[in-house]
């Protein structure tokens, strides 16, 4: 089975960028699939794309290639990162992008790498300052990809990186405060809560711009237009609005804080 | 040759939703191609989908696998069918969308999944209640692509499913009668009008929002800026504005009614 | 290793009309890849893919196959070209599209197709008038990747091809004459004027929009909201904004007159 490298990125479908860089893996890894996993990160935001690639990389075969660029500090001192996490490998700069993985993972390890040494080994020209996508994080993927890159050769071991810019949700006196990290296509509101912190209350309920929702267990358990929370497919906590666009009946988007509590403690939710 | 799947979503462009439902496919069938169709799907408008398949599908091979979901009944108990039509693959929500390419083939067979069966027999998870592209839908098409699907054991088959939420174009009193079904990047108004039809028209003439337009064989039959009708690469009757957008001219998109008849009975045609 | 084909158009992502293309191109060159480089080209605008074209095309191995189709005419008299440069394939219709490539080329190779031919030797039907895309220029490609195209059965070479629609940066008396050809998805505005000329000039300064600007090596030189103006990673001149959007801020898009001259004939810098 040839190798899959997934391609995140914040360039958008403008201009030649993202099919610039699957050249340059392909032709180091003739035998890759490159797969977009999306290239609507907001521009120059890492914590999301390392959300997305959190929740949705295990549904890859293990042994896939996770190809991160959004990276608002390319041509700095800022670091590029290796790392390898419950089976999967993963290539972004060091800019907080990966920690949500990092932090979710039940075993990885990650390298920093040493561009100079990286240039060397594959033989890179050098890198421009402005497209490390297409001459740094790219030549990586594909000599991955190709198995054809000693990880000793180009990067050390190391066990500091920088930190998401995003906190992980919080528990304390039966309320789970989180907040809205992504909206998708269809307005829904997707937060940094995992499922697995409702089992600790009883009847909760959601609380977002000064609303109450229940939970529901799929968009179409309620009626059109109304607003429902629940569980997403990610595993994560999601309001929306069955057929509607939850974010811009809320007049709401990314950051704004979302908080659970048992019902008891609240008013009767509202739809 | 590997097999062809083609993917049609609503999902956008935001988010890693197709590229997790392709990992899922490739996982199953490592030799298959998965081609974008669209994922520009109007949100929960199952009947363009259909559309756009049936008057594209026949430009891949025999054998293909055409995979769309556009599933506002995600998690609900509206059905799965998977179906063969002219030869091609087609798996899909019972929710309209494939009644278009099934009452333009020559042959059909479409069954019935049974999604617990499914989840047996392919060794799911049990599936979410919001992402069946990622947990139905995409190991379906998998399994067919790597011969591993045995419909007996997942399906019955059937002559029952929900009709597309769209009529066909009508002809009557020497008047086609139809309407707008979507619109192109170029803002092109593409209907279900098709080309056939006009063969028992003399000297045709379109009428939409009020307007006549007469039948020109491309785009740059026309200056620049004038209205035209033609019958499109699709097959079907389109009415275009050369080297302009129609839609935005005439005020007009999905839905808009259209009719088509011969000039005798009209008023001179504009441009 | 299999064949790149590139694919290039104007055609955005609503519609199936790329995916379209895909699977002639697949079915004709079944061990082809089909790389997206981009669909966002604006519409009926061919130098704009011309430029992003001569901009990445090297990115590819040679051999590689580059499809561009930004095509105003299609339907109507205007020629299809097929022509080799620098070890690399182009497929476009023949208005301007690939000027660029052919004047930056150290070798090309230009043939005219004739359609009536193409249709007899690769068994096509009868070409629509408005989708060459899918019925002239995919099967060309499929065919050259598949090596099944006799050049000489369907074309003829040629010296003579439409110009670009603009012309090329100029440089006289100190002073290099240029304009915006394109923005990307972050506002960064990209001219023509490739960073060479700059070797010419004594601390050159950027002047767009009636002020001027300093070259920095990279975005983060600066502080987030300073302008700033650097040889980009295409090498041409390109104005940016450091975590900003150039365009937006200053007003200018497309077209917009930029020119480098020495800083001694210059008031001083602003950012």
């Amino acid at each position: 089975m040839s190798r899959l490298i997934s391609l995140t990125t914040d360039f958008g479908h403008q201009g030649p960028f993202v099919g610039i860089m699957k050249a340059v893996m392909i032709t180091r890894a003739p035998d890759a699939q490159v797969i977009d996993y999306t290239h609507e990160i907001p521009v120059h935001w890492p914590p999301e794309a390392g959300f997305w690639l959190n929740r949705g990389f295990r549904d890859f075969p293990p042994g896939s290639i996770h190809v991160a660029v959004v990276d608002p500090g390319v041509g700095t001192e800022r670091g590029v990162l290796i790392a390898k996490a419950d089976q999967h490998w993963f290539v972004a700069p060091d800019n907080g992008l990966l920690a949500d993985v990092f932090a979710h993972s039940s075993e990885s390890i990650v390298w920093r790498v040493s561009v100079e040494k990286l240039v060397a080994a594959l033989g890179l020209k050098q890198p421009s300052n402005t497209f490390h996508g297409r001459d740094v994080f790219a030549p990586i993927a594909g000599a991955l990809a190709a198995d054809e890159l000693d990880l000793h050769q180009v990067a050390i071991e190391t066990n500091e990186w920088v930190p998401s810019h995003i906190e992980h949700a919080s528990i304390a006196e039966q309320r789970i405060q989180g907040s809205v990290i992504t909206l998708d296509h269809f307005g829904n509101l997707i937060t940094n809560i995992p499922g697995e912190l409702l089992d600790s209350l009883r009847d909760p309920v959601v609380e977002i711009g000064g609303r109450h929702y229940e939970f529901s267990s799929t968009y179409g358990s309620v009626s059109p237009g109304q607003m429902l929370a629940l569980v997403n497919s990610l595993g994560v906590i999601e309001i929306a609005r069955a057929e509607g666009h939850a974010g811009d009946h809320l007049g709401l988007s990314r950051g704004a804080p979302v908080s659970v509590r048992a019902r008891e403690t609240q008013p009767r939710a509202e739809r």
